[in-house]
């Protein structure tokens, strides 16, 4: 039986992997490796350079293929529709990997940035080949130090305040409103800058971009003067390197709800 | 200048341990291991492990302590005081330990069991010790998995649906409904099994103990179904066991809403 391990490789930073990651990258014989069209080269060469560390050279292959274009200017409610259109356009193609690239007692591997668990599609493309039963395997999955949890370990901070929730979003929820109920709330896949919208209010920001490598840039304080400053490192540091990642925790006074 | 590292150990599975976790234990000459008053051995041990793995024996120390009692009793509003009186008295004791047994030039470390930034309190203990000014020492925060992560690594789902916020929250905060606009809802700390509440809705549970350890209990279903069976398998492993650790994924289906 082919088995294929999901393993979070954490956000950035090559020593977050867990233990468990090194042990199930050496296990693999076939990693599987999906090129966006962008240019990210730097997280290319830093997800070479750990297997590089990790495993013997020559006792492992590593297959590339091409990303499904992402309609992306779905915007709305047809957001959801187009996210299924690409989730069956990616499942066709690692469908393909898995039945040609893999032999039947192999191992193959995802690597996924952070925590597979969140924002990431791969768990959910290989359930969908799984119901489509053109090709068995087992899988795994290896937790991975997600951005969220090395963006507030960076600033030294919480999650949570005692005994309060924590929300993780996304910026286009972000648009329509601060979640009810919950006075912190981590944003992720917010290619706009939503956090302006709210810089009238009582909210602490606490901000990073490319967490974990040596590009790493990071900022908090009080939303009204943080956000500004933000906006120019985050414009300064996407001229420079071309792409950007960036996550951030919103902390609300309690005494504004 | 003393250095204290706070550093996330993962879940209970001692492969969870990240290499940057592992190269701060080796960089820590004394270790502060609070004890609970209650009979957790299992834990302590699983700790001690770590330590002998991973460091030479006798490259470190181990300094025990007593924790406060909490007031587990004050319930509804007093719920956040009595954390807070908790919180001081805790912070009395670190910083007694950190003034009397570690040397200037020293390093310790507070392991925390999952990840430092949810529920657990090491570093707003620390933020208060440097406020009082009694003691100086510079601090680092190592993100740990989460026992949320490996929660849903080991069921291999995610926390969100696509584009989709999820919320991490408490068994008190459960009690008093389901959070709002938001249908994945990780619960923490929650000793009275609050889920059966909402045994009548269209919800998924996804239920761990003891996650990554030898012991580790896994449940999951339909909340109708799941529940009895959850119930059963809880009271019997803290009967065997002394002690439990739990935590869920709950997940409604949106036509719920």
């Amino acid at each position: 039986m082919r088995t294929i391990h999901v393993i979070g490789i954490g956000a950035g930073d090559p020593e977050q992997l867990t233990l468990q990651a090194v042990g199930a990258l050496r296990g693999t014989d076939v990693f599987f490796v999906l090129d966006k069209g962008e240019v990210k080269s730097d997280l290319t060469r830093l997800r070479r350079d750990m297997l590089e560390t990790h495993i013997p050279e020559g006792s492992y292959r590593v297959v590339e293929a091409r990303d499904p274009e992402r309609d992306r200017k779905a915007g709305g409610t047809a957001y959801s529709p187009a996210v299924g259109d690409w989730r069956s356009a990616r499942a066709d193609i690692y469908a393909r990997l898995i039945t040609e690239e893999l032999g039947e007692d192999e191992t193959g591997a995802f690597l996924v940035w952070g925590d597979p668990a969140l924002y990431d599609s791969t768990i959910g493309i290989l359930e969908e080949i799984l119901e489509r039963g053109t090709v068995a395997f087992e899988y795994t999955v290896v937790p991975g130090i997600s951005s969220v949890s090395a963006l507030v370990a960076r600033h030294r901070t919480g999650l949570n305040r005692v005994a309060r929730p924590v929300q993780i979003t996304t910026g286009r929820r972000l648009a329509e409103g601060l979640p009810e109920g919950v006075d912190d709330v981590v944003v992720m896949l917010d290619a706009h800058q939503t956090f302006r919208q709210y810089a009238d209010q009582d909210i602490d920001i606490y901000w990073g971009a490319y967490i974990g490598t040596p590009d790493e840039i990071l900022a908090s304080g009080p939303i009204a003067e943080t956000a500004p400053r933000i906006e120019r490192l985050r414009a300064e540091a996407r001229d420079r390197k071309g792409w950007i990642m960036d996550t951030y925790l919103l902390r609300r006074n309690p005494g504004q709800r």
